[in-house]
């Protein structure tokens, strides 16, 4: 059996993650498809550079493709699902996006509707690239996982089968950003706090000697700004699942908060991190 | 003028911190009072090992002390000033509790009733010892916190005055414990979720490959289940200072609510780290 065999892939959306993980399926030897009906030059111009081809309109999309990557903004996972299942869409559609294990069986089941098999996807690091192959993972779980892996692996992009039902790649993308994405917005949020108290400058000096990292870490926010954007939706997708398995929300309640002020920010390069960033956490 | 006068100073309690406050103050050259009125053998000893003199009744340690620390859990912190107050103690009192500015405020405004100058202060790191000198941080604020810190230097503690006003010292220690303990809490709970959700085995070996020391952090939260009943009200007390400053309280909330399910490990020496310890969050 060839370890890699070709397929043809729909990618639902040519974002920055979803061109270079169509890009890796290129590499891996797939033909990716993707739909630039009300999508924007940049986006157009990724998806060229990532060698995906435009088939213009959803509906060709839906009849050529065998499987279909669903990669976009938290908050837009239903609405993608429900746009292929509209289209009585019946191979294999794969859900990458960071939301809950509820939200993701939900998926599963609007798509199982009109006949689709389900593989639930979560994707951890930044978008794959050739320069670093390996760097980032993308976890699948369903009884068609290990299908969606032989063709997707190839390329920069590490595939993982989780030998587990739907829901369970995107429980372990909640666990993983529930630390970093939370741990990100408390940091800027307990600087806004210091500020506001007038404790800044004496809280970056016993930084300095306990909490060497801190700074460091807290500079480099200015990336999670401009994300932000993105993360409120992802934010809360990690509280309901905390909540739906009994633990308290409030982290990432919180956590979305912080984000949601920062949306302001939203794919600006030169976002400011640090106290910088903090200071707009702030409100009258 | 001597750098180090020496005082009388009224130490309110010796528990594991307060005895080594009290040590610390003793290296100093002042007479460290306490009281061994309803306390347990456990404190006499320390209290003993740590020279300071038992004047048995709380009334003695009043009328003798020219300055009174107060050193115990966040939630126990009015009740010291109010037994203080009720006494007619006029001089200077130090708040040394991890609580927030507000209560600071609350705690200085009843000492004040009777006369008494309130001084705001915050501990920062474990009990301090002659063996790491300077590894602990007492910060003080307020008009009288450079007289204080004359008194207390010249043992292992380092003490540090803030020039600002009360409130500032409880904020600080706010900012800083909002980030040490919160992060302690929300990794617990991340994973707790892990477990629940069945994929423990993926995030560490997730982990591993891209947060290195999650796992070895993890494991050396035994020792922060031992104090999770302190920090129950210490989360509360952060929690409060974010609403009051227009932040969100909720990683605060979350993160009392992950030490309230760890009360059970009270000061217990081989209480468990890691998932061994988030296994105890999990309600059915």
């Amino acid at each position: 059996m060839n370890p890699h065999p070709t397929t043809t892939i729909g990618l639902l959306n040519p974002g920055a993650m979803g061109a270079a993980v169509g890009a890796s399926a290129v590499a891996a030897g797939a033909q990716v498809l993707w739909v630039s009906e009300d999508r924007s030059d940049a986006t157009y111009e990724r998806a060229k550079a990532a060698g995906l081809q435009d088939v213009a309109w959803l509906n060709a999309l839906v009849n050529q493709s065998r499987i279909i990557l669903s990669i976009c903004p938290p908050h837009a996972a239903m609405d993608v699902a429900e746009s292929v299942r509209m289209l009585g869409y019946e191979r294999i559609f794969v859900d990458c996006n960071a939301v809950s294990p509820e939200t993701a069986r939900k998926v599963g089941e609007m798509v199982g509707q009109v006949g689709a098999d389900f593989v639930d996807g979560g994707i951890i690091g930044g978008p794959p690239s050739a320069d670093r192959p390996g760097a980032t993972r993308l976890y699948l779980s369903g009884e068609e996982a290990p299908r969606v892996a032989r063709y997707l692996s190839g390329g920069p992009l590490d595939v993982i089968v989780l030998d587990a039902p739907v829901g369970a790649a995107s429980a372990l993308k909640m666990a993983y950003a529930g630390w970093t994405k939370g741990t990100s917005a408390l940091l800027a949020a307990i600087e806004a706090l210091a500020i506001r108290e007038g404790v800044m400058d004496a809280l970056e000096q016993e930084w300095s000697k306990s909490q060497p990292r801190l700074m460091a870490q807290s500079e480099g926010l200015g990336g999670a700004a401009a994300k932000a954007w993105r993360w409120v939706g992802e934010m809360e997708e990690i509280a309901a699942t905390f909540e739906s398995n009994g633990l308290p929300g409030g982290f990432h309640e919180a956590a979305a908060e912080v984000y949601r002020r920062m949306e302001q920010f939203k794919d600006d390069p030169n976002a400011p991190g640090g106290p910088e960033l903090a200071k707009h956490l702030l409100r009258d």
